[in-house]
C-alpha cells in the first residue's frame, strides 16, 4: 500500500485577504484532483477553511489540526479534526505532519511560526503569493528549502517536483 | 455534511498480550463497518497496529498519531499519519482527538495515561478486556463516564448508544 | 556547580481533601528544609497550591508548570511559572521534568495520568496516603518504579533514597 | 509577594556567531543584575548557554526549557531544566512563560518561530542585533510588538519601559 502524500498549507484565519482566500480554494481544488491529501490549521476561517472548502469539491480527503481543545470550531469542510487543545503549539504538528508545506498568501505570525518551524525541521515550504519581506527573510534562513510561486499552477509543480526528489 | 465519528482506540505496542492483538484486529473491522473513522497511537506495533489493519481490512479510514516527530513508525495500515515529536504528550491529542475512547486489552502505562486523560476532559472511555486492577481505580475516578466490555460486539453496542446520546 | 534536585508533587486541585491539604503543606516544607527545589501543577488550589505555600514558608523554590496560556490561574506562592496553554498535555512536563515524583493524597484523573506518564518514562513515583485502588492498579503497571509511602516523614526518606541510588 | 519578572531570551545554538555569544552573557549579566529571572531555551550551546552563563556569573537564577526528553543537553548555568521532550514545540512554552522576550543576535529559523510566536500570542519583542530582513519581516507582522535595539544597555532599557508598562 502506498500512503498519499499529506500537503499541509498553512494561511491566515480571520484576518485572510480575499485574494489569498481565493487562491486557497483554488489550490485546494488541485491538491485533491493531484489525489494527495489536504491538511491544514482546522479552523473555520480564512485560508484555512477555503483550502478545504476547495478540495472537499474535488472530493478530497482533508483533515484539520486545531490549536483548541474541542471540535467547536473546526471547518465544516474538514473530515477529520485532530483536536490538540495546546494552543499555538500545535503548528509543529502541522508541519512535521506534512510531506511539503505551502504557506499561501500574506499570513501573520502564526503562519510565519509555521514557515519557521517547517525549516527548523527540514521541510520544503512553497511561499505562495507570501509578502516580498517573508521571501527576502526565509530565504536567508532556510536557503534552498524555501520555493516561491505566484500561481496555483507553479505551487502544484514544485509540490511535484519536491514529492518526487524524496 | 455530517463528519463521521472518531472512535480511538488505545492499547499496548511491543508487549501486547497476542489476545488483545487478535481482538484489536477484530474491533478495527467493526470500527469501519459501522462507517467510523479508526484513530489509535499509530505506531506499527502491538493492537495500534492490529486494529488499523483490521480497519483497513473493510476499507475503514485509519489516522495514527504518533509520538516520533517523522513517519518512521508508522504503521503501514494507517492511512493519515499525525506526527507530534512530543512523546507521551500526544496522548492528550488521542484522546481529545476521539468522540469516544476504548481502551483494548492489557494496556500498559502510556494506555492508563489516555484512559486518565480522557476522563479528565470528560470523555467516555470503554474499557475492553482490561484489568481488574484497572477498572476498579478507574471506576473509582471516573464513575459513569467508564464502562467494561467483554467482547468486540459489547464494545461495538457502547460506542453506539454513546453517539447516539452525544 | 551541581544542580538543585527537582521534586515534583502532583494532587488535586479545587477538589482535594483538607487532609491531602494539610499533607501538601507538610511536604512542601520538607522539601524546601533539604534544599530541593519544588515542582508542581503550579495552579492556585487545592494540592498544588498548599505544596508551594509549605515550601515557600521555608524559603525554597517553586517552580509551577500551569495548563493555561497566561498566569492568571498561578499560585502566589509560585517563584517561576512555566506557561504552557497546552492543558493536560502538560502532565508530561511534569514529569519529565521532576527527578522524583510524589502523588499526594486522593488525586483525580489529572493526577492519574502524571503517576502514568511519569512511569511510561521511567520515573520513580511516591504514592502518598493515594488510594488503595491507585496502589494496586500501578503497582500492577510499575513494579519496582512505584513507592508507597504513609507520612511526609516516609516519603522524604524514600525521594532522599531514590535520588541517591541515581 | 512579589514575583520577579521572567526575561526569556531566544537565539542560535550551535550555529551562533561568536559576537551574539559574547552579547548574550553580558545580556544575561544585566538580566541578573535588574533582579530578573533568566529563562532560554536552556541548552549548552551558543546564545542560551552564554546568556544563562552571563546571568549565573552575577548570581541571578536562570531557567532553561529544553526540547529533549531529558536533562543530557542541559547547560551547566542553568538551575532549574524544564524538560518538555517535545522538540521545537516548546519554543512556543519558552514565549508565553516570558514577560519580554530578547531574540539575541542572528538566530536561526527556531529563534524565528520563537519571536513569530511571540507575537501571536501578544508579547512584546526586543530585536538585539538581529538581521536587517527579520527586523523588516517582523515588523510588518508585529507592527507596535516589535522593537529593535543595538546594545545590551538599549536592550535593558526597553525591557524595563515594558515592565513598567505592563
Amino acid at each position: 500500500m502506498a500512503r498519499s502524500a499529506v500537503i499541509g498549507v498553512m494561511g491566515a484565519g480571520e484576518g485572510a485577504r480575499p485574494q489569498d482566500v481565493k487562491t486557497a480554494f483554488e489550490l485546494g481544488r488541485s491538491v485533491a484532483r493531484e489525489g494527495w491529501v489536504l491538511l491544514s490549521g482546522g479552523r473555520n476561517a480564512g485560508v484555512m477553511d477555503a483550502v478545504s472548502k476547495g478540495a472537499k469539491a474535488e472530493g478530497g480527503l482533508t483533515i484539520g489540526i486545531v490549536p483548541e481543545a474541542n471540535k467547536n470550531t473546526l471547518s465544516d469542510a474538514v473530515d477529520v479534526g485532530i483536536v490538540t487543545g495546546m494552543g499555538s503549539a500545535r503548528n509543529n504538528i502541522n508541519v512535521l505532519s506534512s510531506d511539503v508545506v505551502v504557506a499561501c498568501g500574506f499570513g501573520g505570525s502564526g503562519t510565519a511560526s509555521e514557515i519557521a518551524l517547517a525549516l527548523k525541521s527540514g521541510k520544503s515550504v512553497i511561499l505562495l503569493n507570501n509578502r516580498a519581506e517573508s521571501r527576502e527573510f526565509f530565504a536567508t534562513l532556510g536557503g534552498s528549502l524555501v520555493h516561491a510561486a505566484e500561481t496555483v499552477e507553479d505551487a502544484v509543480a514544485a509540490i511535484r517536483r519536491l514529492l518526487n526528489a524524496a
